[in-house]
């Protein structure tokens, strides 16, 4: 039972404000920690809405270029309290640990291992950061000559809410969804962080070996990062939509890999950032 | 210059679209990383919105618990390329790192070290973080009694939205305001990330020798997360508020704490989750 404070009154007229209480239930978005393990070692640990956690890892493994497809995972696991080879699970521990093995030949990369050990690295640069990145994809996202129609576009918000509304009413989740360019969603996944609701998406393209995902959009609720544009490009997904403002480092980026960054996606209307070459009216 | 697409017309009805495109400029919200190096070991790395570094390392050093006031730190400085002893910055670099001696007997707690390096951590769960935090703060934030006027914590989102319209215009920015029972705004940054605006507030607040902030309330801009919660708990905030939405894990952490945690602060009405006890009408 949650109790609500609701005041009334005005106050800026400086009147005394009636005020009353209530007490009632409310849903909460369900936030838990989640370790993500490679081959033994623990990579780093993410909060995250329980659910589709084996996505989030493959996901997240992708966003980090440690991971380009399917074949690249021999194996990957819940970790059941037993099978991590570690004794001294707590109840609550258990199902929070997603244990990856990678397939011969892949492994955490140093630039990965940089980024979360943080050992070495003295210092960090965008500049850097964007000319690492645009190196990693197998297939440059220039290659991706897919043509999207603005009005579909347009419509992607709504077609996204409607998939939200069967998952959740708490008001506290992250939504993103993967749309082919006539429109068609293909996944939507919801977290309360951002970040791990595109994890989930692109672990799903994984676990469909569907990377690189040519031709398709990808649609965040709130504002493109940096981090989200990253995740977009690794994935090979020409166009990232956000439905609020991005980051002058995420534009930087999609302009260096030739992602089409489109920002500020309201009714009828979007601001679009980079590769606008590709939002083109239908033949 | 940004390319502006401006789609009009009905999509539903199927007719064809009249659409438009212009071309204008746009000013988007800056996001650059920042390294953190503690005593010559590079600790993290966050992408922020550069401005009040300093700040943003010092509080994000008490949001880990590894510095809890002004003394702990001997010597805070933006690396510029040759003071921190490496010879190899680029010019993107300089100022885009932040270098902190900790004072004598202060050191990266195990607990600190477990979450960045991850290299021993086998998994990870909410109940033992939460006991873990809560057993940090030098004191408990059950001892501090002080009593908020929910009138008041009305009134604080349009406080800090005054203070927002001198900062931006981006609309890319989350925000945070640190606020005094009586309703008096303290500080207010923003940030491409609302936990670095966070720790900017609370990086003022150790520079200004002021921590713990017993008596003040935390108001964000956007959702409660357990990773915001764990910043309030260890600055010594007693009240942390949230236009919009907790997690399960923040109210979780909240209750274990002590921390009165309010959500869906809008207009005269607002959710009291936890610590409700200090929610009270004047005398």
């Amino acid at each position: 039972m949650v109790p609500t404070v609701g005041s009334a009154g005005s106050v800026e007229s400086g009147e005394s404000a009636r005020v009353t209480a209530s007490a009632r239930a409310d849903l909460l978005a369900a936030e838990e920690p989640l370790g993500i393990r490679v081959d033994g070692s623990a990579l780093t640990m993410t909060m995250r809405t329980p659910g589709d956690d084996v996505e989030l890892a493959a996901g997240f493994l992708v966003g980090e270029a440690i991971v380009r497809g399917r074949d690249d995972i021999a194996a990957m696991k819940v970790c059941d309290g037993t099978t991590c080879g570690h004794l001294d699970h707590t109840k609550d521990e258990i199902g929070n640990i997603v244990d990856v093995s990678l397939a011969p030949g892949v492994e955490v990369t140093p630039a990965a291992r940089r980024a979360f050990m943080t050992t070495s690295a003295c210092g960090v640069c965008g500049k850097t950061s964007i000319d690492d990145i645009c190196v990693l994809p197998r297939t440059p996202l220039s290659a991706d000559t897919t043509a999207f129609d603005p009005v579909v576009i347009a419509s992607l918000p709504d077609r996204l809410r409607e998939a939200q509304r069967v998952f959740s009413s708490t008001g506290g989740l992250h939504a993103a969804g993967l749309f082919t360019a006539a429109g068609e969603l293909l996944v939507a996944r919801e977290d309360v962080g951002r970040h791990n609701a595109v994890d989930k998406i692109v672990g799903w393209a994984v676990l469909q070996d569907k990377l690189p995902l040519t031709g398709c959009a990808l649609l965040v609720s709130g504002r493109a990062s940096f981090e989200l544009a990253q995740k977009a490009v690794l994935a090979g997904i020409p166009l990232l939509a956000a439905v609020s403002a991005p980051s002058s480092l995420a534009a930087d980026l999609a302009d260096e890999a030739g992602l089409s960054l489109v920002g500020f996606l309201r009714g009828q209307s979007m601001n679009v950032y980079t590769g606008a070459h590709r939002i083109t009216l239908p033949a």
